[in-house]
């Protein structure tokens, strides 16, 4: 049948040109479409199940160490913006800004958010008195936006999808407890949820967000070699209290300045998934991320009783708790299977009239489109074993690549080499100084992604300047 | 204790200023605090923990209808706003306007979405091809914008979150279905979950949708006898499609303009919550609705074996499926009493030293404050079938309130004397001219809520003008 090799024949190569690759997934497993609105994308049901997945499943962790949901304002007084003199530099150039409401122009203008420390700051200063009132452990689901010049689906646009975390403390130590716990839950996620292995560290001052005291990152690479920041988590001292004036009375009855912390993931998630899991047939799904795990599709469906089989496993495998759709369209099989294919759905199910007098049926796995035959009595047994075993064969591929494609050089040309050579993540020693990071940057493209906790010292020193070296640097380059 | 009673004693009675007591509720009970941007609020945790509440429940009953989530841009391009002509009129005098995007002015302006029928549709208008690409039945979950001149917290602000529904359909009979079923999803929801009673019917041509061809609504009356509109549900018809060229191929291979439908709720349905069925002495919450249903409170923690007890009472409720919690802080009883009161948890429990000695212990309704001592072998039993009783006769009060506090008028004297002296609503004969409720809201500031489904006829003229009547209508003073 011609036309059931269509979605597939319309993909790009990942070999041939990565970047098209990633555009046609978006595409064609129907994730994202463009918008009219310049730099604005619509999250189309396929895309938007995966956050909604993600959201669920992130919230559950966030709430079980205590966080709470709010919501604030959509828009920022400029006054309020410009509390934080590091924090407004960082992002006044890339904000929308709100001049007219109604028929008339506005007293002050407002931006969009693009973050909301400053209204959780002006918020916290009203509602913090005494140590009684803390901590507060506060979290909002929303969007942002950000005035971008260049666009891509999920990795970068004008509008995304977050959550932002935002928490006071009576003490630095407690923030920066909380700063490390939001990072540890955000890499436990990547790795457990998303089988996506990730590096922790810290940013180094050049790469910190504007206000932070200290950021920290978990950095996934690519199936490109390319890295991306996946997740964020901030100490910000007491440098917003002290610009907002969030102050507690403690036990001592003496006045003292919070310490904040914030945090976030965005969609940008979304774009990871694609881009460490994904192969030349479509998205490929981790089963505890995926909105449809199971997709059984009957094969000569007109056949009686094969429908019928089709709908009793269904129900078998829903009430073991596991997403599953049956294909009942008119497509031919062929259509289906690609289809299920191109859309990433972790375990197909064939079922047919050979199958029906065999009592058995095949299970394909879409990682490695493995095909199984099992006996249709066990089938939940074994369709729920299968699910955690591609969970796992999934992360373990990706962290496989991820550390063949993790190199060390000990010196500039051997950095300049391997950086340019082989696409991955590059070990190197680095001074502190920021001149180093300034000129890598700029002969090479690639940025510092973090300074790992697991530090290791594969030589004394600087790879750029051959200076003592202060620190292990993961470099390269990034979305 | 003189503490204990402050949370209860800062409230104004209901019976001596409705607004005031509205606004200390939602204060006292922590749902929602102004921000320092004008009209706009910030939703508290516990305001917020009702909302998703509210969204997980009814999103659930979206999903069971086929309904699918996609998130749409936050801004419209002026253009786009522009091309219903209808739509434009109805919104524009009160949009909020983005200018400048980072540094520089935008070619084009953008206004705030404040609602997003006109983004739906230019999606629809390249997605929707053939016949087989129907129906399209989308909805998303976000916050709009509308420049109010005057707020109140969850019934007018500036920002509010909602979700909306926008559908597309083959014909305008599939359409009209879409709408009906999706109102009466409403109604069921606002009764089954909110314990609100709500009539259902049709606005008149005054008051509905800008763009629409027909609008329907839920109305539900609150305790001081005002109406509050509480859902809406708009069939399009091919008005949009034609403005924005939606069409399709139909299986003889003809062109058609789609039909279209969209429905929406939001976080008024709180404030409807909020003044259905509080009290004096604070937030009266329906079992269904409620983030925390019963909270347990010790007395005498300190004596031995008093707040193990708790715990374990509190764990045996938390297998049953109830949401429970202990509050052990070092607060008098008498003040934690108040504080549950306040925050309208459903069911009280209170566990002593003299209860551990009978094996019992002491649940207290917050709906009729009613207290019932019962044996702690069968708590969990007994909770669960009082959470029942509760959301049923909270039901059944507003139910009966609501039908006590509607009328009917045969003149226009009797109608304004009603309107005037006996708050709620009023049944009354309409000829279906507008000029009539312009005079009538005009004249007492009630307005037509709606022509409900279940039509009756009490007279045969129009209560305003005495021709002859067509339609019985619901009149009220409204939110």
């Amino acid at each position: 049948m011609a036309g059931d090799k269509k979605l597939v024949e319309a993909i790009t190569s990942m070999e041939d040109d990565f970047a098209q690759w990633y555009t046609d997934i978006v595409k064609k497993a129907e994730l994202m479409a463009y918008s009219s609105v310049k730099g604005f994308m619509i999250l189309k049901p396929a895309g938007y199940a995966i956050w909604e997945a993600i959201q669920k499943q992130l919230d559950k962790r966030f709430k079980d160490t205590g966080v709470e949901n709010v919501y604030m304002p959509l828009m920022i007084p400029e006054s309020l913006l410009e509390k934080e003199k590091d924090h407004v530099e960082g992002f006044a150039p890339e904000v929308a800004w709100v001049t007219k409401g109604g028929l008339d122009p506005l007293a002050e203008n407002l931006c969009v958010r693009p973050t909301s420390e400053t209204l959780f700051c002006d918020f916290y200063s009203k509602e913090i008195e005494s140590y009684r009132d803390l901590p507060k452990v506060y979290n909002q689901w929303c969007s942002v936006v950000r005035w971008e010049k260049e666009t891509r689906p999920f990795l970068r646009s004008r509008e995304f999808l977050w959550q932002e975390g935002h928490t006071a403390h009576a003490t630095y130590e407690e923030a920066q407890e909380r700063t490390l716990q939001m990072l540890n839950l955000y890499a436990e996620f990547a790795e457990e949820v998303l089988a996506i292995p990730v590096i922790k560290g810290q940013k180094t001052e050049k790469e910190k967000f504007a206000g932070a005291e200290a950021t920290y990152t978990i950095e996934a690479l690519m199936h490109d070699g390319k890295a991306l920041q996946s997740g964020t988590s901030h100490n910000f001292g007491d440098g917003f209290a002290r610009a907002f004036g969030i102050q507690y009375t403690d036990k001592d009855n003496n006045l003292q300045y919070v310490n904040q912390t914030s945090w976030g993931v965005t969609t940008r998630m979304i774009g990871a998934v694609i881009m460490v899991h994904g192969d030349n047939e479509g998205l490929v799904l981790p089963p505890r991320i995926a909105p449809v795990q199971v997709c059984i599709i009957p094969v000569q469906q007109q056949k009686e009783g094969v429908l019928d089989k089709c709908r009793e496993v269904e129900n078998a495998l829903k009430e073991a708790g596991i997403s599953v759709k049956t294909d009942d369209s008119d497509k031919s099989p062929g259509w289906k299977f690609s289809e299920a294919e191109m859309r990433g759905i972790p375990v197909r199910i064939e079922i047919g009239p050979r199958d029906l007098e065999e009592n058995a049926c095949v299970l394909v796995r879409r990682d490695t489109r493995d095909k199984i035959k099992t006996g249709l009595n066990g089938v939940v047994n074994e369709v729920k074993n299968l699910l955690d075993t591609i969970q796992t064969d999934m992360f373990n591929r990706a962290k496989a690549h991820r550390d063949q494609n993790t190199f060390e050089a000990r010196d500039y040309e051997a950095f300049k080499d391997t950086i340019e050579n082989k696409p991955g993540f590059v070990k190197a020693m680095w001074c502190g100084d920021m001149a180093c990071e300034d000129k890598i940057k700029e002969e090479t493209t690639a940025t510092s992604r973090c300074m790992p906790f697991e530090q290791e010292s594969i030589s004394d020193v600087c790879v750029c300047c051959g200076k003592p070296a202060k620190k292990l640097v993961y470099w390269g380059k990034a979305y």
